[in-house]
């Protein structure tokens, strides 16, 4: 008789996004008329068209494909040199941080990377995410059975939750018992905080002084404007010992229906067996994605490098200054409402009080019904995220002008 | 202190193909003359270019990412619908099977695919696997925990193996004790064989009567000639409620570097919970691929659909061609060698025993050095195929001819 893994029914309702889109669904169907014009700002995700340079790229690499000469099969697991080499240029040499090519392992998202990077990590970790947090970090150790059931609130037995609130700028502080593994994600999916050099710093030397591996998200850093803040977590000195770094091409180059990200998992990074003895984590990453994965697309890795030349680089610019664009006027907006927000200046996002006390639900609805604009719930997030929602600069200007206008003519 | 997973520890000595990617090198390097005229016949990887039909359609979705009104971003996880639509009535429906659009779950590959099902079944599983066999799938039992350590001849304790020999024409008798998981691959990598309907028609029955979850690698499907072998395990009747299967645009539209596959999970099929009751694992799966997974590449798809239009169809019926045409070419010159040789008749590979009884690497060595030809050995597969070797017929006409030749010009 065949088992099922037991530990995916301890899983709580829908992943927060096919949720979304299930109440979405339902609104459309029952109004068809609001339903023509819905404004999503809920899910994140990009809107506007793919840069050129990316795109000639990819038509090359097609034109590639058709060529026996330059036909590309299977390709390095890792992803290819020429893609390896432009991003340990780009994004660490030129900023003078030592992140070698080898050490850089393309995928085909950062969301595939942060849940399969569990294959390689013991099931004895005791494990910290953040609250809120985004719910893959907690959705894939609940599948790899690293917790116990869910209480009332959601939260699952045997994680340490780190809370992000109001007090600390949601940016939670260090926990006060050592944990093994911890999921840090900044600028913030979905409050859009960013850790200061000084808080990231207080992060690694603690991870340094109890063997604490750092999962580093940064798939939003190029969304930084503050120049004081670290884009990877490779600028704190000491990184190396202690850092797992997640990127990705989504919400730069717009690749989220292209799908290409990157994972660094340095050579000096080490682990324990459970015999005590330590061993570096790049060998078992490697071993990994040549054993369960067989390299990105040929045709995306071509369209990602692209993303590294003069034109590339001057499109994403372009791309990430509509979105920050979007993401004042939005901000603006609830603000000009007296609601207290957060993000969107480092961010995409922009995480908002609800009015008078009621609930994120109560507010997705509300914003679904009065406004026709679909929100994030914060407490899918978890249940620090609850009395608070997320709306995300992703959309075209009108539409970001439209739902500041929706948001100035609610009455709360 | 973070652990790492000690499981990975237990793998022996690299995964088959970077092992013989690090030998090829190392005689290149060493004699860069004969490096020219190298010949691989090595990695089962396509060498012809992508067809007309699918680079036109991945040119298209290109073009549609570079306008706003028919950009994608995020797409369903599961694929597009227009393909899974395509899938289900092209490979099933239209064949009498039956096959909902919603039972098949797009993805960037079988080898994934084949890797990460594991995610939703128990550990607690008794796992057979054949010998010869297709690394990834012992592997991924070991990276799982799901093993004990490898004897000397590479077999993992607490592995059911299954063996396939001369005596059963590389198609493994079925277990005599239960199993809760067999993984099947027919056409066979490495042997190229084929189970027949009555071998499948004998596995089904079993599988119902031990309540045994089938794994059916049906990857080189399009390979089979003989119009009375099954193409998909649902063919056999009950197979709905015992079998998942995963199939491949690697082989057919030759997108080993373009990255598509495709998984069915049968709404029908069940596991039991630890405690016994039963329960459907395509919602396992689905909540697997919504939350480790962000669906495959939108261009990709686009290319992927193409596949079944008319033209794709014509066109991967001359890539199948070609290929079969180089396979009667090997196995025609093994044969008048006098070596015993299999397979290359519904698959494109050619099994073939090593003469005088030299051991899979030997044969390697000698092939690679006398030769200037990239075999696959045996033994890579597993200890029952050592003595064997794997010709690929994936290769221009021209190599196939040639590699024909050189083979009949070694003295043995």
């Amino acid at each position: 008789m065949a088992y099922l893994n037991d530990n995916y029914l301890k899983l709580r309702a829908g992943y927060l996004f096919p949720e979304i889109a299930r109440r979405v669904k339902a609104f459309c169907d029952a109004n068809p008329e609001a339903a023509k014009r819905l404004i999503r700002c809920g899910i994140g995700d990009v809107t506007e068209p793919l840069p050129e340079a990316v795109r000639e790229a990819m038509h090359k690499g097609v034109d590639d494909l058709g060529r026996r000469d330059t036909f590309h099969g299977y390709g390095p697991e890792q992803g290819y040199e020429w893609l390896r080499k432009a991003i340990a240029e780009n994004d660490y040499r030129s900023r003078g941080l030592e992140v070698e090519a080898d050490e850089i392992f393309v995928s085909d998202g950062s969301k595939c990377d942060t849940g399969n990077i569990l294959d390689i990590l013991g099931s004895q970790n005791r494990i910290a995410v953040t609250d809120p947090v985004y719910p893959v970090y907690v959705d894939t150790n609940v599948m790899a059975g690293h917790t116990g059931e869910a209480n009332e609130a959601g939260a699952y037995a045997g994680l340490v939750y780190l809370e992000g609130n109001e007090a600390n700028g949601f940016v939670p502080e260090i926990p006060k018992v050592p944990v093994d593994v911890a999921y840090l994600c900044f600028p913030n999916n979905p409050t859009g905080a960013v850790a200061t050099r000084e808080q990231l710093t207080a992060w690694v030397q603690y991870a340094r002084a109890n063997g604490t591996i750092l999962l580093f998200d940064a798939a939003y850093e190029a969304y930084i404007s503050d120049p004081s803040l670290p884009h990877s977590i490779y600028e704190i000195p000491g990184a190396r010992e202690c850092a797992i770094e997640f990127r990705s091409f989504s919400k730069n180059g717009g690749f989220t229906g292209v799908r290409c990200g990157f994972t660094v998992v340095p050579k000096s990074l080490m682990a324990s067996t459970s015999s005590g003895e330590k061993r570096p984590l790049h060998p078992l990453w490697n071993r990994r994605m040549s054993t369960k994965f067989n390299g990105a697309s040929y045709v995306v890795q071509r369209g990602a490098e692209a993303i590294y030349s003069p034109a590339g680089k001057e499109q994403v610019r372009a791309l990430i200054e509509h979105y920050m664009g979007n993401a004042r006027i939005l901000r603006d907006a609830v603000a000009a409402k007296g609601l207290a927000v957060w993000g969107g200046e480092n961010a995409p996002y922009i995480w908002v009080k609800t009015p008078h006390g009621i609930t994120s639900w109560q507010m997705f609805d509300r914003m679904l019904n009065e406004a026709n604009v679909v929100i994030t719930p914060g407490s899918g997030f978890g249940s620090a995220g609850e009395g608070y929602f997320r709306i995300s600069a992703f959309n075209s200007r009108a539409n970001a002008e439209e739902v500041a206008r929706r948001i100035a003519a609610i009455v709360w």
